[in-house]
């Protein structure tokens, strides 16, 4: 395993084995003392002269490329900013603007909720003449896109399933109908080699928080291609993403480079958590990466269809490692009391609504040996009955 | 000076007089454990189950109520998200739908310039059928009070001037011709009385990072009159302000109280800052705030006005108090090169375009001491004629 020592470099629990990475990654050791900087130092000792000083005011680009080296992005064409909720919000409304002829937004049925939120509220705000949210089964997307469809919006995999689509083969077909394509890398970014230049995208979002290891709530991060930049409009104009922020001119003027799909001032603490977590991934090959991911999930797979007390727990994830993202999801009728046995064994992963177990593998700190005994534990929950002891019957928040 | 002892619980640099507080608050001591405490502990050993255990999921309600306390506002109107861009784009939007027979946005040529361009963006976004931007001078607001205004949107207090508007009289006027208000709060929030309630106020937007002291870049907030609350719909719809948002449904409910507005996930790490911050309030009376933040300015006054070298310096902030925010500044022809120069001086003071000298007065930690010494370096630098040595010659990027 030529990344187990990565794992040193993770401020992990002793006596926890965590399998949610791609809900919350794990602390790299090299946060706590830049976020401690950040704070005492930048903050505390040089105030506001910081955002020249220690170029606050960069930050935004600099996290960008960090991310954009992972994703396969070319520079100029990534920045951190806000939420993958607004981030969407911004690039949905420029792609309809873009296609104007068109109104229909094509997803999944099954694509992460804020996603599908986001285009609903902006059927409410502008129409259904101007925004109209199609879902269909990732089964059928082929067969969907239409010369009616303005914007394919897509998660690259799925929250639940771990599902991998076909970046590159759906992104041609969208273009050859006229559609532009939005592509929700929440779960890629950081699990597996992604090459939105190579793809021809046209349009991404993706997070902070979970493979790259930023912190709870971390800024999340867009690209919109470079052939796009000069044409497209955002509608959240913001004054970091004017021309001159500083002249303080009454007037809105786009900044000529990704800086306009910015909008108010970010958070600088919360920024440099991510851009130090960024650093982790010095030296290391975004392949290495996936060929440990499959092989952390083929020996989880192989392991539970090969206990027999486990024969309840169906696999929903693909069984071909080259379909699935970096996680492996089970159905199960009692999941939720199961996760929370788990939990209680300090074996974190999570339960998704309505019956799924979902386990995240995190190559850079899960180790072979963690998903060995998440299974032994499991076993012993099943054998014991112990999950019937789970204090909650049904869904309760957890995230 | 009864706030005398505040100082204390802040961490300023020695030989150092900050007084541009109102656009990066000083770092407030009790911050550094606490965001040490929320990566080391909670994000490092606690992991997702932080969300449950040490309560993330409810930061933006109890960030909000902490500031609802000194914004006038009852509990259940308030909470913190997003930044002031985009908080005031959902507001805006969720004004004019509740006004939808109008479409003018009334606001000030001189109000921030992101204030501006949100109402710009939506326009671009609505078309100009359903979003007008009109601007006039804050002395003819109550004339354009008009039946065709939909929305008022005024700062408080004006970034360059300080000049602070009559809360209560104004919300009336506009009520009267069946105009919503929106009030942006950035420099008012902590600088001095404010009241949403009593002035029945619609909504306000506020900064967390300047009076409030949360960091550079903190979060913002938001502020929805209850009696709004149920008719108002923002278009910034993600899964945070879901009714239920762990359901993982595919369809948008909005929850039934304040946390519809918000939309995806917060930075966890930058709302903690914010809420230990926010503790530096308990026992203060923020009429004894104003009462210093008044006194402050008028020794200001006082001394540059009596300052022979100084008569080129043109006051540009009402004289008198009760018509000032917590802030003085000055008109000069060589402000930017000033500014610089007195931040040579360790004097942090800060220039705004075109010709502003500003100095922000935040009494919690800035002293009458402090101003005798900036106005001693002032004057030492007219004299002396330091200021041209100034490295910059026009205006560059400052905060």
């Amino acid at each position: 395993d030529p990344l187990a020592d990565k794992r040193h470099e993770f401020e992990l629990p002793t006596d926890t084995i965590y399998l949610d990475g791609n809900s919350l990654g794990a602390l790299p050791k090299v946060v706590k003392s830049k976020v401690a900087q950040v704070v005492s130092e930048q903050w505390g000792q040089d105030l506001i002269t910081s955002w020249n000083k220690h170029s606050w005011i960069d930050l935004p680009i600099k996290v960008g490329e960090k991310i954009a080296s992972l994703i396969g992005a070319d520079k100029g064409q990534v920045i951190c900013c806000d939420s993958i909720s607004v981030n969407l919000f911004k690039l949905l409304c420029a792609a309809l603007k873009l296609n104007t002829e068109r109104k229909v937004v094509l997803s999944t049925k099954d694509n992460f909720p804020t996603d599908l939120y986001m285009v609903q509220g902006i059927t409410e705000l502008l129409g259904d003449d101007l925004c109209q949210l199609q879902t269909v089964e990732e089964s059928d997307i082929e067969q969907h896109l239409t010369d009616s469809v303005a914007v394919l919006m897509l998660t690259q995999v799925n929250f639940r399933s771990g599902k991998l689509l076909d970046m590159q083969k759906l992104t041609r077909l969208a273009h050859e109908k006229g559609i532009l394509v939005i592509w929700d890398l929440a779960h890629s970014a950081g699990a597996l080699p992604v090459e939105l230049d190579k793809c021809q995208a046209d349009f991404a979002v993706g997070c902070g928080y979970k493979y790259l290891n930023g912190g709870p709530g971390a800024p999340a991060f867009l690209y919109v291609a470079k052939r796009h930049q000069q044409a497209t409009k955002q509608p959240l104009v913001g004054w970091m993403g004017h021309a001159k922020p500083f002249a303080f001119s009454p007037v809105y003027e786009a900044s000529d480079n990704i800086n306009h799909f910015q909008s108010g001032t970010p958070s600088v603490i919360a920024m440099s958590a991510l851009d130090a977590a960024l650093d982790v991934w010095e030296g290391v090959e975004i392949q290495q990466v996936r060929q440990k991911s499959l092989a952390l999930a083929d020996l989880l797979i192989e392991l539970v269809a090969n206990a027999p007390s486990l024969h309840e727990f169906v696999l929903c994830s693909p069984k071909e490692g080259n379909k699935r993202g970096s996680q492996v999801a089970f159905a199960h009728q009692d999941a939720f009391a199961m996760c929370q046995a788990l939990i209680e064994k300090n074996v974190i992963a999570d339960f998704r609504a309505p019956n799924i177990l979902r386990f995240g593998l995190t190559p850079l700190y899960t180790s072979f040996q963690d998903i060995e005994s998440a299974v032994s534990f499991l076993e012993h929950i099943v054998q014991s009955r112990l999950y019937t002891k789970a204090r909650f019957s049904k869904p309760q928040k957890v995230t």
